[in-house]
């Protein structure tokens, strides 16, 4: 089956959708509403209409949405449906948090390689990984990994970046709080966060 | 000055322009047109322009827009130009990241208060912050504290939220990988550290 091109909104909800479907086929539940979906998510039911039109909504009157298919579906789309090894440079807290953070499996993900400067943490294992000098990252293209998770310092976020692209990497997901340059052809996600706090107040009444 | 009612997705949008527009400000740049801004951030131009008119676009032909005066709308906008205080629930390893993360400032948070069930952090000293016994949550209705953020296990998260709303707060950001369920009138946002790796592999080449 080929699909269309998604818009980048709907790729940044697809996420969510599937986040809250695998949770509700995880209670047993085997279909949903559009609109309970909505309510379950807090988003609207004619965005997720509209989102799931893109790949032409499997949806049946009074029935709803089936939701194994669905996840199937969103899987697919997201390019999922394989498991993804990647790369975590920075063992710092934030570092050794998101290692031991259990969310990564349920989308396919495998932090399989860790990297750091610190001779006393090199060597040392987090999670049945032994953390590696970064010089190793040259290694990563061999190793058939080109994904890769930054928790680095502010001050070294670019250079890591730059150390990854060399290294084959497509994909980068950063959570220092900066903003760094890759060529076009390797996708950044930076995370923040404290931004997603920053759409709370306005939800809230005036204190 | 009034607005209208803003849509959600652009109030989503709204804290990225902003967190990017602090940035450049920090690096002493003063305009910018939405093509560049787009550019920067990742994102698409006619986006930014459609979210800027919501409040009525001040950017200047051949010029583009004022960065500082934006940052002001913006903030005026997202109800962040009052410094809020936050609250912090669950002092665990990500809690104590949260808690340690530099990023809550430039969006006018200050986390004030923290949270434990554990007698041996009980009592303990964060980041100027002396870790209380949950069983003070109720005080922060008297301490005006209306944001809390969640950083307990996810077998904790509903009954902390619950105990939240008993204490008055109308915001809450919650970090454990589960779904609360709260009052209408309170808002809830989940985040999931994962779920923004999942939005990678659609722009990545198949492996």
């Amino acid at each position: 089956m080929r699909y269309h091109k998604v818009a980048d909104e709907t790729v940044r909800r697809l996420p969510i959708y599937l986040r809250g479907l695998l949770f509700l086929s995880e209670q047993g539940q085997q279909s949903i509403s559009s609109r309970d979906l909505a309510d379950f998510l807090g988003v609207n039911p004619w965005q997720i209409r509209k989102d799931f039109s893109y790949f032409g909504g499997f949806g049946t009157p009074g029935v709803g949405y089936d939701i194994k298919k669905l996840i199937k579906q969103i899987n697919r789309i997201l390019k999922l449906n394989v498991v993804r090894k990647a790369a975590l440079v920075g063992v710092g807290n934030l570092g050794s948090v998101v290692l031991a953070y259990p969310g990564f499996g349920i989308y396919g993900f495998d932090i399989v390689a860790a990297f750091d400067t610190d001779p006393k943490k090199i060597g040392r294992k987090v999670k049945n990984i032994t953390i590696e000098d970064v010089s190793n990252l040259q290694t990563l293209k061999g190793r058939k990994i080109n994904l890769a998770i930054i928790t680095v310092p502010r001050d070294a976020a670019q250079q890591t970046a730059d150390a990854l692209v060399k290294a084959g990497v497509k994909g980068i997901l950063n959570f220092s709080p900066c903003y760094i340059t890759v060529p076009r052809k390797v996708k950044v996600i930076t995370i923040d966060i404290a931004m997603d706090l920053a759409r709370l107040p306005y939800y809230m009444p005036v204190s």
